[in-house]
């Protein structure tokens, strides 16, 4: 399958390895590795087994690539004003898009430019980081699910989540798309931008008690605005939150995306991790009042705030 | 009036000094300003007009003070532990203990170790840092409101108030301790946290959108677990709110004491304005969530939570 990798961060480039590994005939557009793959190729390493792609094919302009069966979106949201004009080049009549960018509103924009039927959506639970350019260090989870934008469980994304497995992927075809990404937030909301704020990775959050004790009411804020979406069925409460608090106390110190953002002093992806799901928790009228303040805390101290 | 200052930060020196320039005998505790003072006396520069006290009484033993009629104790809350020691040496029969420190629980300790008649509590609002060792910078407000621990209003803190007026110092001796206590923590506690938190001095979070916002809402927090306090008339809500919000935008980019102490890598007073008024708060089932999560992550980022 011809796949063409549009944001070619930490997940992209390591999705986009493991899928070329697997034989996939796999298309990156890069930024800040293109000299350093073009030149040494592309390492990864990984818990599960390093390995090195000598030859990738890599691209500074999406108009090189041109059309593809599959678009892997792996853009940092921030930057979503660029997503439509460096995605057209790759599709065709038969594209599918499949963004697993953070957070809410992504689908969205995909299906406004190129047709909701052409959009899946998924969510990614993977601790990755970029090294040095040309390397991408895997450092723990990687599972991904995936749901149509329009519709429930198809062909299309069972046949996707095929593809992936065949990589090495774990990869679950699901039936409701704000669901999946509802239970990311769950994850994403509190983590994501308490260490970005704080400058303190994940470890440090869950072994203060009051900070531990803090994301589980955000978790519980984001829990009760995902029960008030229309879900095929609601989000379980309190034994999904002790275990995604028992799953991220595994992980040790992780930084999460947005404090690694913050940390490079690029921007924050608040619109789509705060911003959307904050809109859409108070249109059906359950505010998030924690996440409200850390959305507040994380904008004030954005540079451009100034 | 024989005065003896114990904490003297920017409130100790400024206070003392203004009470010495008025005639008083005031001795004052110093540490960090010690030499400085010793060797050229203590300069106040002040949008009042600027002045110097040539000669100061400056000690590094509280027992060389010995017992004076009032003490005036200005010592940061988070070194309580060493109040009652430091204070002792100048505590006679009719000695009367007046803290300005900030916060819930410093009259509490006093009382419990001398005697709770001895004790008068205030809060002043006032704008002041110091600066080279042996100065001290005033740059806005200054007005203090003082009532006694044990009981209502008293001749003591009316002839108090006398004292402090006759120096310059507006102040109103008044009838209700725990209700000058909770009006003043509705200003500290959302500026000295979100300051000492983000960095931002206070017209910077003014200035945001979301921030200002956040700040309205920690002060309804604090006004309505006050109101749940046995206080003799409850606060106002709404106009009192927006006449601070007014007034510390006119303070501008001002830096409250616990940023500054962050900025220094000192502790942090979050027992006394954070954690005691959450736990009165708790008491009488009012709990203030937006209070409580700025705890959590000031606490979070203390040194010595590593």
């Amino acid at each position: 399958m011809r796949i063409g990798v549009i944001g070619s961060g930490a997940l992209g480039l390591y999705y986009g390895a493991l899928l070329q590994r697997a034989g996939q005939d796999v298309h990156f557009l890069l930024r800040r590795d293109y000299q350093a793959i073009r030149r040494a190729g592309l390492t990864v390493t990984s818990p599960h087994g390093d390995f090195h792609l000598e030859r990738v094919n890599g691209y500074q302009d999406s108009a090189q690539i041109g059309p593809v069966d599959l678009v892997l979106v792996g853009l940092k949201a921030y930057a979503n004003a660029q997503l439509i004009e460096l995605t057209r080049p790759l599709v065709a009549t038969g594209t599918t898009l499949l963004t697993l960018q953070n957070g809410l509103g992504n689908e969205d924009l995909l299906a406004a430019a190129f047709g909701a039927d052409k959009v899946v959506g998924g969510t990614a639970f993977l601790c990755c980081n970029r090294g040095q350019p040309g390397t991408v260090h895997h450092l723990d989870q990687g599972a991904i699910r995936i749901a149509e934008f329009a519709k429930g469980l198809s062909a299309k994304v069972e046949h996707l989540a095929v593809l992936f497995k065949q990589a090495g992927i774990p990869c679950e075809a699901c039936a409701d798309l704000t669901r999946i990404r509802w239970e990311k937030l769950v994850w994403n909301i509190p983590f994501n931008g308490l260490c970005a704020l704080t400058g303190l990775p994940t470890g440090r959050l869950l072994a203060c008690p009051e900070t531990r004790q803090l994301i589980a009411e955000m978790m519980r804020e984001v829990v009760a605005a995902a029960n008030r979406q229309p879900l095929t069925e609601p989000l379980e409460g309190e034994g999904f939150i002790a275990r995604l608090l028992d799953l991220t106390t595994g992980m040790g110190d992780y930084r999460p995306s947005m404090m690694v953002d913050r940390l490079q002093g690029s921007p924050l992806e608040l619109d789509a991790i705060y911003g959307v799901p904050l809109e859409r928790a108070a249109a059906r009228a359950m505010p998030m009042p924690r996440v409200a303040m850390l959305h507040a805390l994380l904008a004030a101290t954005e540079p451009q705030a100034l």
